[in-house]
């Protein structure tokens, strides 16, 4: 099932994409069709609901006619985006996770995962205009795959780590190279407004099946960057979930960026290095997870 | 004003110290006493509800009669604590920010403010057990003045930055220095679970006054440890709500952890290094911010 959040004034309401670019607004369906048992209206109530909420959901929409021209039936493109997982109570992310990725940037290959963190205030949906922040001069993108974390996780094995995951998704984990470096600490280039731009989906585990066989890729204003594939990661994604909770308890709606592969800005020779500038577009896109594009914009503030 | 943060089987009830030793109790004050206009009753929302908020709460408690038997006043040994501020967006922490405590680190003295965070799994209220994690063999203490913002907040001079603050609270921002420098990222080493007592109280800024010149000080087991003045920050106050507002947007009850002075294990000589272990209890405190003491015990995961 892929879960969608549609953004109205300001909150995010629940959708499900269906097939052929529809997608199903719940909240305008249960007014329009009433449900046999309750069913979440958004994403992370979906999330937090565990097992029946995903069975409640799935059941009302594979009844749910979506033919004829119903209001809860609406287009990608008329829809607003919001970012596909909506309040994580935490974002971590794991650096130089990719192979070539850690050779691009000279660094050595990490013994254990390198782990950092992005606040709620990167969150940003599909489509959405970002603006370059006026307090940097060196904005690199980096295509991430995504996991959403479904149970509450402590001193999980890696054997059984996968069962605590929800789905996945794709982010554009934007990096202010001058700021990320400014001191040994990377944050402060991670978390300017509008740098982790989710989606366009949030797609159910069960339809993934082995997150590390997926390809991924970036492309600026159309031309390639980054295209390699999710098995390069150095720490896999059962190897990183059960990781990350022998240091700290999980809970659901957690999400964990999974670093990026080879390809971005930074990696590039000094005399090559263009970094984004307001007009260019982004897509970041990973096998069954879609395509998330963003268009960057000048900042006004 | 002094809000206290009680903890009733898993929720956090909103509690005001006055003095004596009392706290009364919101909740149960609002059953016996009725108000004569909305009273908040979580300390999150005494912060996101701005000045009115603040100000009903203060005439309604003014008017309140705290002598006599009413069950909604209350012994700070008979409330179990939460922490004082329960759901911060952002968890924020300046690293290496006290001019000695560099020095102790053999660390050079910054150029700018050194980021990195902490996330909500480590908050902890005053009085609480804490597990010494299995995973490290060196958890250290850190007394810090803790920063909470009371406004939405972007790119907002060093001159206006404290009238963006809503109060301070003390905070021991408890460390693994073996996983904190297990790689150049220090996330892992600090956000174990319960890492982050935080109070007894958040104190609001009018009590406070100029928030860089308190006497700070830990004890481990009654022998004071470090014993300082947040006069010998490096970053003050002023200039660490500026500079990150620079870089992010920062939303009410997000808190800033502004690092610790000289006196931690990390600062010994080698042989001198005993870290804490469980049966210890550390007590930090803060200049009228009150004293925050927990004690460690084993971790039973």
């Amino acid at each position: 099932m892929k879960l969608v959040s549609i953004s109205k004034q300001g909150r995010n309401a629940l959708g499900v994409a269906a097939a052929n670019g529809i997608i199903i607004d719940i909240e305008e369906a249960l007014q329009a069709v009433k449900a046999e048992q309750e069913v979440p209206t958004t994403v992370t109530a979906v999330i937090e609901g565990g097992d029946a909420a995903l069975a409640a959901l799935r059941s009302y929409v594979d009844a749910l006619p979506v033919d004829g021209g119903a209001a809860y039936v609406r287009g990608e493109s008329d829809i607003e985006w919001g970012p596909c997982v909506t309040e994580p109570n935490k974002i971590i992310c794991v650096g130089l996770n990719y192979r070539k990725h850690a050779e691009e940037t000279n660094a050595p290959i990490p013994e254990y995962p390198i782990l950092f963190n992005k606040f709620n205030n990167t969150l940003t949906g599909n489509l959405k205009d970002i603006a370059v922040p006026k307090v940097t001069e060196k904005l690199d993108y980096e295509a991430e795959l995504v996991i959403v974390i479904g149970k509450k996780t402590k001193y999980v094995a890696k054997e059984d780590a996968l069962s605590h995951v929800f789905g996945y998704c794709a982010v554009n984990d934007l990096s202010a190279r001058d700021l990320q470096l400014r001191t040994h600490q990377w944050l402060l280039g991670k978390t300017c407004d509008d740098f982790s731009p989710l989606g366009p989906y949030l797609v159910t585990a069960d339809e993934v099946g082995n997150p590390n066989d997926l390809w991924i890729k970036s492309t600026v204003n159309g031309e390639v960057r980054q295209s390699s594939n999710t098995s390069d990661m150095i720490f896999h994604c059962d190897e990183i979930v059960s990781y990350v909770s022998q240091h700290m308890t999980l809970v659901p709606g957690d999400i964990i960026l999974t670093g990026t592969p080879e390809g971005v800005v930074l990696g590039l020779p000094p005399e090559q290095q263009v970094y984004l500038k307001p007009g260019d577009e982004v897509t970041i896109e990973i096998e069954k997870l879609g395509a998330l594009t963003n268009r960057f914009v000048a900042d006004q503030g």
